[in-house]
């Protein structure tokens, strides 16, 4: 699992706009492996946190929320191929790219997440940690390089699918969702590839029609300090997307921080540490 | 613990009749020693599903539930005795034979389990898998063959008692079940035995005067597969109850299907994996 | 972790006024530590009970709780400075000396503690066992015999610190907390001693005016039993609060007792096992 805290900041909030941010995870996985080879898995996820702000409470009289245990995906492998039903890890979600040019601690909206616009906000099915998740099924492949992922929610009522071929310095990968309500359709396209310190990363999505790309960079400097800055164009949104962020490794933890700016212009920001355990 | 997945099909629901079922089992079990020789203990269990089809939602919008924690069962044990309160097993839910005949990954309803009935339902007490069941007190006894159990709930008002004689190849069991509520009186007998690769089991309970009988029968075919049957004739339903079953073992985890009849004649049928952690 | 469980009995109830008691209690701890020393650590709490009377049904119909998750406690510590935040414990819940004299194996309501009165009940931020608690920030200090804790949420608007010196056979505490409302004004101050097999303490709080004070002792008798008794006065109650204990260990667990009367001379008593794992 993994553990963060930090402050956050959010100029659009007009009072109380700076928050203290933590949050909790622990993957608590069960496996087993028959004579033959095939390894069944279960996994719930123990979540908690306070985000901060917005959706937590920071007004006198209202409490914090426990923290909660998500949905089991439970499943089975054997090879490259995984089948899994339940709380469905989602193949939009688990896309290579889909995050590349994250910043800050708490990734601070996503913005940089081609397949997430303010119109359709983040319309795809993902493991959901403290939650009931999509009870669906999906299936994964990955080797030679190679990875798929299909997965479909009667729940949600998607399907969804991303290929990917990854090398070691660069990779490609596309993306397909459709549903039952068309502004769940998407199209993504994500690539990216690093050059000793520095990496670029790029993505595109058609999102029921609105279109939004994104750029991004890395830079290391110095030993343990990763700098990584991102510009994104959302069709739907008022002002162009940025977000620029630094990772510092503690040698066991990470103190980090990020500022971006939203599709209003108004900046969000945070700053805390990181660790696993 | 434990966990399952697969397909469940009920013909009575008219749409979405066919549905993924999941379900993770988790054990939290905590034990201490005295040096006296008495056996401390606490369990909570970690319990998330989705059963597939009825309770559990499968239309947009609507999200499955998370994981929920029991409410735990703590007592302690010193010889054959063990004495626990709160999220109690209960009498008859621990009665031996109480679910012989069980078919297929799910249980399918417990059709075969004779101290359920059309008009009673599942009415006796029984750990909570992932809320605070009866909050009563118990008393477990085990040895030479011989078992009992006495619970009450302040909760359910119940009181229930169970023993049996037990050896290799066969046992017999009787339970009793009083409660504040007359419908919650219960008289039970089981019992089953088997020879070689063949094992027949029976059941009879008086439920507040609505009497059901089962008998059911397995049979092992070939080194891993076990086939089980069961009929049964619950006087408040309209069809007698019968139900199929196959169980193929894969070396560390198990292939398990069944079919039923239920109280109106409708089918539902189930199939998927199961395995321990 | 650890875990109880026997009667309580509250006089003040008309009906059901003995009731099973049980509580189960799981830390889930989790840590890392940096190459230069820093280490960083979460915990989350699973924390199931039944009170036995009062807030938990005792009624036909009504369902006892599932256990709770807490929100997670997130921090680091380095020497003797440990920061943290989300889920905090709070400076006066943490003050040395404010639970002296509890009796009893649920604390039969912490009459004991000065900080808590009828007018004011216990307006203090707390870890919660089971809830989201105060999503606060806090430092603790501890070293060569002194000890200091610093807290504030913004949830809760209280501002909590104490400062305390502790010997091998005596300590000195003092309290203080300040909030948005100021009935959660409170000055504190404890004081204990030991004496071969004696101990005595004493509590002294000004609560927004509401004063409280308590002496408190405890007597070894035998090798393996400890009797506790406290005698207090709270301004907004009618009656003096006394009770008496027992806690007799048993090698491996305890058997532990009470009685108590509360602000309108009723009696709350309790009795039972409790061991650590």
């Amino acid at each position: 699992g993994d553990a963060r805290f930090g402050i956050v900041h959010d100029s659009s909030v007009s009072a109380d706009n700076t928050g203290i941010h933590n949050r909790f995870t622990l993957n608590i996985d069960a496996a087993t492996e028959t004579d033959s080879g095939l390894e069944f898995f279960a996994r719930v996820r123990v979540r908690g946190e306070n985000t901060g702000v917005d959706g937590d409470p920071v007004t006198p009289g209202n409490q914090a929320n426990a923290s909660g245990v998500s949905a089991p995906r439970v499943g089975v492998r054997a090879g490259g191929v995984e089948v899994a039903v339940g709380n469905i890890k989602g193949a939009i979600e688990e896309m290579p790219g889909l995050y590349g040019g994250e910043v800050g601690l708490t990734a601070l909206g996503d913005l940089n997440a081609v397949a997430k616009t303010t119109r359709t906000s983040d319309n795809w099915d993902m493991f959901s940690s403290a939650g009931g998740g999509a009870n669906g099924a999906e299936v994964l492949y990955s080797g030679n390089g190679i990875s798929g992922h299909l997965s479909h929610s009667p729940v949600s009522d998607r399907t969804a699918l991303f290929a990917a071929y990854e090398q070691d310095t660069w990779f490609v990968a596309g993306g397909y969702q459709t549903g039952d309500l068309s502004i769940d359709d998407k199209v993504i396209l994500t690539a990216g590839a690093t050059f000793g310190n520095f990496g670029v990363g790029a993505g595109y999505a058609d999102n029921d029609g609105t279109e939004k790309w994104r750029l991004s960079g890395t830079a290391r400097v110095g030993a343990a300090t990763v700098l990584t800055a991102f510009v994104a164009d959302d069709e739907s949104a008022t002002e162009t997307l940025w977000g620029v962020g630094f990772n510092h490794d503690l040698g066991g933890a990470e103190f980090v921080g990020g500022v971006v700016s939203d599709e209003d212009g108004e900046n969000q920001a945070d700053l805390g540490l990181r660790f696993n355990f």
